[in-house]
């Protein structure tokens, strides 16, 4: 793991929580997009050595509705920037981490994205972010 | 708020926990300390570009130790690294922001700490991390 490219925020509504960011922590707001994949729409926030990824769910049914419904507003998850995500994925795996996925899947910004088991990483949702084998 | 400092995560034993962020995530283990103020007992994990803060409560009745009781173990809070604590503080009570106290306290590493309410940042419990008024 290189380092820490973004942390996940799962947020009800980005256009009442964006003001939070901006104009109360002086944050800067760098894109807004939509990620059908994960029924997620994100906006992203430079944090100065890291970004703040701020997820509010599409619809009713997924991953960040759920969990809203569960356990509210909060961290959601923490992405490490990796050079070579499938190559990660595999060592990991042999480590004994469990995975959410078998294959990277399309994640914001263009990334491939894996999430690790919290229950292999002691309670963290981590997600692996790669921006295919060409590296960052 | 100049760039994230670090991110606290609650664990219930860091002995049991540290051998996944060295050995499985390759990551360096900086140093363990015991603050007493907060009932934890601090190791710091170098990320990167930030720093990761496993948190292990001491005794029954601490922050972390009613946290893993709620919640489980996770993410805790974000702390953000700031050059005068006093300042940010007085700003941030001027746009509505509540603090969890009126005065930094002691934290790990030797910083002066203060806690923004969950309430204020949508879920998110934020840290303002300063090395007092010489800044960092």
């Amino acid at each position: 793991m290189q380092k820490v490219d973004h942390i996940g925020i799962a947020v009800k509504s980005i256009e009442e929580s964006i003001s939070y960011y901006i104009d109360t922590l002086g944050l800067k707001l760098l894109a807004i997009e939509e990620v059908e994949s994960q029924k997620v729409r994100v906006a992203f926030v430079d944090a100065g050595n890291i970004k703040l990824e701020l997820l509010e769910p599409i619809g009713a049914d997924g991953p960040i509705a759920t969990f809203l419904e569960k356990r509210g507003e909060g961290v959601h998850h923490i992405a490490f920037g990796v050079e070579n995500i499938r190559t990660r994925m595999t060592e990991l795996k042999e480590k004994g981490v469990q995975l959410l996925q078998d294959e990277p899947k399309p994640g914001a910004g263009g990334a491939e994205v894996a999430f690790l088991h919290p229950k292999s990483s002691y309670g963290v949702l981590y997600e692996l972010c790669g921006k295919g084998s060409k590296g960052e």
